[in-house]
């Protein structure tokens, strides 16, 4: 087998979502939601099925009307006109965009600056294309040991990211909303990370996945795309799973300059060549509903009552824990929460950080899965997260109900 | 940009498919149906829409009554039990099951031989992985300059095949039924082939997307897996858009023993993570259905004649061809056809082999796409091309008529 990929740890997902399934546990790990995509993107997918074209190979660059639709959604979103010919690629998911960008820029031994926690995909992403990713931490203030903090107080220091630049520098992978703290970060950071990009030439790859989930007081979304120029510069990921529920068809998508798009498409084309054409046809659909009707505001709301109800519970606990202000998920300090001393655990627990002991245990003895978040750090760094577990809450009300019910066993 | 990847040249696909639109040529170039897939097929599709799970992710093997369907279908085949938890994997289409087994076997410098022509998509999918691509041709015989011939007399010198082999050989890929010749390998050939991959310690990895596709003297289908113990070596690749008409769904799957689909599996987990839901449930109804319905031996029977119909064009062109055994293309020499000496051709053709240029006039001034087969050849060998053009038969019979009124004006 190769080098890089024999290496690989079991994903976090393959464990924790069977785990869920076979214990019958209420699952807020991994973040897939329990209801369908919206009836007006259903509705398309089904008559595109009954469409002989669109069944079969679309343009690798993605189907005409779904970049067509992405150029009319997002266009007023990046402030100016996006060219659907060149300026927009349809991706087989987010995480395939991101994999496809690495790999249409990064050679052996360039470096790429993630911010830790990170999405766990994006070192493999990362390393399979020959690449070295270099961390600069996300911190938290101190106080957010025994506090419940906003994730804006999450911060980066500039200083750490200029320290970590070398001559093999290539690119800063940027995430917001991110997961799993869920901060959205703002103009003025942003705009501290593009200054640093611009001075040493490096291209920012931004995974906006959660573009269309943040909450009150925001009321836009901030993108580095749109800033000082760092356009030239910058590939955002989007994603039609996270948008429209749909997180199993694999329907993606990147923005930006056409000067760097190409290099991804290139990629792409011998990647996967293509993407799932009638689940395309859908989400364009979806796109287009958005201008017309509040979609994206009634999911939001939606949203919210959700991220109410599950703080709630955390509240109810007295454990401390990240509000988020974008995504879908909570970070949340476990250190109160004590499982039996001689509990046994699966052999499979004992190479991973102590977040996998807690977060297994929450699954099968409390009834409720979550995420270790120290799928999300270096192995050095997993002391970091010994403490956290992430709960999504991308859940129809009364699952998220049922859930609190299940936690609060642990008062 | 990163060197592999910058290098690359326009696919042949985004060429000639957008090419026959605009010219509102008749396109047999590309292979895809202009039919959709069986009823049963579709409305599981619809069926998959309206269930909330399937519209989720998948486990990154694929959903389980696919990796079920696919073991009860190829089982038989295989004459043995396939594991659907470890023997199976479900793959975003053929090409990416092809990418992440490149991905998960091949270090920098790994030789990987394959046999001229071949599928194009193979040499970036190998380069992008570090490896390093060594050709092998499979030869006509003289007589096919003149005369028709079978696909069966395109050969393979096993002494050739045998001196390509360094100590950095990894793997030898296979295609059969074969694209674009449409040679199915005798057991024999395979015997040859699999026992140099086993002096030698190789991986074989065998594209068999067309296996549900091949043509009467045949009535059994050769499998290199299935062979003198050749199964602890080989990984075998099918896609569900060749045997369901739906090539824009991205479904395909590797079978192979577990020891070989890990590596394939931890690589497509961090690539793609995971294979449209929906469209998974689909195929694995048409599967299912394939069991108790003669679905497949329909479809043989349909694709026959249509082989016919086109074949019958070109006996009566005098224009010779190699009949092909398997899959849906016709490979013709069209040394005879002459395009006008002073035709303009756009720029973009300039750096291709001389066949571009025959295909491209074919496709604008007589209507009908056909695929110039030197992208299936390294540059060196353009010329071995250049009286060469692939037409796919994987259409209606009307239109496939059509194409056959509109080629008779050659005469
Ligand atoms: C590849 S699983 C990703 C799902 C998700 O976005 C998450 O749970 O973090
Ligand atoms: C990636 S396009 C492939 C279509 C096809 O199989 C062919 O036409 O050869």
């Amino acid at each position: 087998p190769a080098q890089r990929v024999s290496k690989f740890e079991q994903d976090v997902w393959s464990i924790f979502t069977p785990l869920a399934a076979e214990t019958k546990a209420i699952n807020l790990g991994q973040g897939f939601m329990n209801f369908g995509p919206p009836a007006v993107v259903q509705e398309a997918a089904k008559q595109a099925l009954d469409t002989v074209e669109a069944n079969q190979y679309s343009h690798p660059r993605g189907r005409p009307r779904l970049r067509q639709a992405l150029a009319a959604s997002y266009s007023p979103e990046f402030g100016r006109q996006l060219d659907p010919e060149s300026e927009i690629l349809v991706t087989a998911g987010a995480n395939e965009a991101m994999f496809a960008t690495f790999a249409g820029f990064l050679d052996e031994g360039s470096e790429v600056i993630c911010m830790e926690p990170f999405f766990d995909q994006y070192l493999p992403n990362i390393t399979m294309n020959g690449g070295k990713p270099v961390f600069v931490p996300l911190r938290a203030p101190e106080h957010a040991a025994d506090q419940t903090i906003s994730s804006e107080e999450w911060r980066l220091d500039i200083d750490e990211l200029k320290s970590k630049i070398t001559p093999r520098t290539k690119m800063i992978v940027l995430n917001t909303p991110h997961n799993p703290i869920g901060k959205v970060f703002s103009e003025d950071e942003l705009r501290a990370i593009g200054k640093v990009a611009e001075e040493h030439d490096l291209i920012i790859l931004t995974d906006e996945v959660y573009d269309r989930l943040y909450y009150p007081p925001l009321t836009k979304f901030p993108r580095i795309a749109t800033l000082d120029g760092f356009w030239e510069r910058t590939i955002t990921v989007g994603s039609g799973g996270k948008s429209f529920a749909s997180t199993g068809w694999r329907v993606g998508w990147l923005i930006g300059p056409a000067h760097l798009i190409q290099y991804s498409f290139a990629a792409q084309t011998r990647v996967v060549f293509c993407v799932n054409s009638p689940c395309q046809e859908a989400i364009a659909a979806g796109l287009e509903a958005s201008l017309t009707q509040p979609l994206f505001q009634d999911q939001t709301k939606a949203y919210l009552t959700k991220r109410a109800k599950l703080a709630k519970v955390f509240d109810d606990l007295a454990l401390p824990y990240t509000m988020p202000q974008g995504a879908y998920y909570i970070l949340v300090n476990t250190a109160k929460i004590q499982y039996p001393k001689d509990y046994v655990f699966p052999d499979i627990l004992h190479q991973r950080g102590d977040d996998f002991k807690m977060c297994y245990w929450l699954t099968k003895e409390i009834g409720v899965c979550c995420i270790p978040p120290s799928e999300f750090y270096t192995k050095d760094h997993w002391p970091l997260a010994k403490n956290y577990a992430r709960f999504a809450f991308c859940k129809t009300d009364d699952v998220l109900d049922q859930a609190a019910e299940r936690l609060l066993a642990l008062k």
